[in-house]
């Protein structure tokens, strides 16, 4: 299994209807992605950085990580949504120790 | 739910037994505080960041959190273990959204 996170902020204003469609648009578009599990829309709570969602999702193997990072609908929403809407971000991914 | 994560990287060698042990005394003395669900041991994989390791647990809410936080098996860790260990990390806390 390998858990695939992102922590994010967006340019858009805090509570904005875009920010909204951001993360509604997010969650249509690549939650069933194939080899796609468990995917979650979060808030980031903790004031000890400054990005405030996330997004995690888990893989049975990297082989369906590769999968979705090059399919057509993540591809485009990278180039379409996330590079125009996201301000900063960091991606972690775990595997079980 | 309240999930908090540590990402972080430790002082000691890669693979060595200080690292081996850090990881278990962790799981040991922090898996079994009251309020603590779903802790996870994980291993950081991206290239994309330069951290190792991580933690992960869930908080059924900001008071389990907190007792946690202030139990003197956590207080003790990050005192005699963590800040003597860990060369760098980054908390990020999730709810959903």
């Amino acid at each position: 299994m390998i858990r695939h996170t992102v922590v994010f902020a967006l340019r858009h204003a805090h509570g904005s209807l875009q920010e909204k469609a951001f993360l509604r648009d997010a969650a249509t578009t690549l939650a069933d992605i194939p080899g796609v599990q468990k995917f979650e829309v979060l808030r980031q709570v903790s004031k000890k950085n400054d990005y405030r969602f996330g997004f995690s999702m888990e893989f049975a193997d990297q082989k369906a990580y590769d999968g979705y990072d090059r399919h057509p609908r993540h591809v485009d929403f990278v180039q379409d949504r996330w590079n125009r809407e996201v301000d900063r971000f960091l991606e972690i991914d775990y595997e079980p120790a």
